[in-house]
């Protein structure tokens, strides 16, 4: 490891391979279960007869912006996958693939911050893995994450459960991880950077669910933004979605950038976000659950579930009309997570 | 998808991804659980108080080879990762990075492989991601999988399990996946090529723990060969190894290539082939276990565990002499696996 960067060597599985393994990745992400370095990761199994299971890989460029760094993405992707089927995140996986070539400095920062995320999101990294491909033939870090939650008896939350006349809300301001990234990208300079919402939501999701049981869906709007992921919902439940465009909340900074790249907050990636769908009734308890809470202080109610046009996702514009909103289609932001 | 390449767009979460993800994964993997296309899946979980978990990146090149291709390789390596501590492997999940221009048919052929070895081996992919990255930040395409496995009560295989006394077995022949990869990037022409080893092993390892429920280590040498994996149970256990060359089979044609190409069959990796290490009294009931499988008819017993220099393999040559077989150092086979 002398010249301070990542060899081929460091992935060949001989003695490079178990120093970089045990100097960086046991050192930060280091619990009994990894430090085994066996092949596979035994471990407890979820009480409650049913786990939930997800995957995720990360390719964000660039690899650290305002709010974070692919390390924390690569845990904060994961257990919001899990906790938006109201699972309880409980185990990560952690694969990397290495370009050659690539500053161990900064690969110590990228596992510090996922072991730091992991800690701080009540999860273990039980089980890794690590690739190397020859300069040119990658990109810095790709990281993939898979995780297994817990699944609480009872508990029936999923994208097709969305019912007419409920009622949908959000955690926060849409948009904020998208433009983060895009504005440093295109080298944007504002007087104070924005930074990228990502955050694990388990925590947030945990005090839904004790204010709320009866959650229809959940769902994180992530790559294609708020206005993809309604449209998945719509298209899943077989329901239409009416949305408030007035009611959604996006940041004033945040607007102003998406202007001036002309971007759609709206189709903007969020990763510390959640969409939620709800009967009518129980939409002012979770609200105030959600605002009372770090992650939902800017919660809000957005819309509702319809019976017209199953399937589609009415805007209702600030100027009064209404218009379709859309899937997005082709590549807005390219390797936004 | 008109112009049968994979596009950026595939990868933004909106439209086309939509597209991708139903006509290719979906339609090969399909299950009830990865049709509902949720954030994570929700499955049973495995009974028993235990569970094993394992991740995997795969980076092959070339992405197609005789005996196997990185599909059928991604379920393979995660398979018997789970298998190497007597777990039943039960669910993948699966992540691709794909990078722009890939043919779309060549990726399909790849889900179809992945698809065919998961219903060989008897497990389910539950879950899945598709990223694409820009021309020239890949290489083709990446995948990783994890996978979750049940362990039966009582087992308890771990690396670090040898006692002075037991034996030590493989399953087969050494060095058959590294000298096929090298062979093909080499474009050395044999009149009938090098074919990989590539396996999902739990069947094998099912039969063996029938005859032999008192296995104390098992593991898989992929990356670093023989050698190297002898080197890390050597060093887990605490105990020394000695190993007769002569005893290890080796196939003609792939100790021909490793010749030709200066390569070690010790040092190549394998993706179906197991190193077994058992008491004494067993060795015999699991040799005819073993060679009453397909994937166990060549095993042998190859050495045994010895209280001299503890964490050391020796190798006993043809010629008799004695000589440590060191780990892996430096890089002899990139992107095998």
């Amino acid at each position: 490891m002398s010249d301070g960067t990542v060899l081929l060597s460091h992935g060949s599985g001989g003695v490079q391979s178990q120093e970089l393994i045990e100097q960086i990745f046991v050192r930060h992400l280091g619990n009994a279960t990894l430090d085994g370095m066996e092949d596979s990761a035994v471990v407890d199994a979820p009480e409650g007869g049913r786990i939930a299971l997800t995957t995720d890989s990360f390719v964000v460029q660039p690899l650290f912006f305002p709010g974070g760094d692919i390390g924390k993405l690569s845990v904060c992707g994961t257990v919001n996958d899990l906790s938006m089927r109201g699972a309880r995140p409980v185990y990560l996986t952690s694969g990397f693939i290495i370009e050659e070539g690539f500053p161990l400095a900064q690969l110590e920062r990228i596992v510090a911050s996922q072991a730091a995320t992991a800690q701080a999101a009540g999860v273990r990294v039980v089980a890794g893995d690590t690739k190397v491909v020859e300069r040119g033939k990658g990109d810095g870090v790709f990281i993939n994450t898979a995780g297994v939650g817990v699944l609480p008896q009872g508990i029936d939350i999923s994208a097709g459960n969305a019912q007419v006349g409920d009622v949908v809300l959000v955690n926060g301001a849409v948009g904020d991880h998208g433009l983060a990234i895009m504005t440093l990208r295109e080298g944007l300079a504002f007087s104070s950077p924005l930074r990228s919402d990502c955050a694990p939501l388990n925590d947030l999701v945990a005090s839904m669910l004790a204010a709320c049981p009866a959650i229809h869906v959940l769902r994180d709007p992530t790559r294609g933004g708020l206005a993809t992921t309604l449209n998945e919902l719509a298209q899943r439940s077989r329901v239409g979605i009416e949305i408030e465009e007035s009611q959604v909340p996006v940041h004033t900074e945040v607007a102003a950038a998406a202007e001036l790249l002309g971007l759609d907050p709206l189709y903007s990636a969020n990763e510390g976000k959640l969409i939620a769908i709800v009967p009518e009734a129980e939409a002012p308890a979770l609200l105030r659950a959600m605002r009372s809470h770090p992650l939902g202080a800017e919660a809000a109610v957005i819309g509702r579930v319809t019976e017209t046009y199953p399937g589609t996702v009415i805007l209702r514009t600030l100027l009064g009309t209404r218009r379709v909103l859309d899937m997005l289609s082709g590549e807005q932001l390219p390797r936004i997570c």
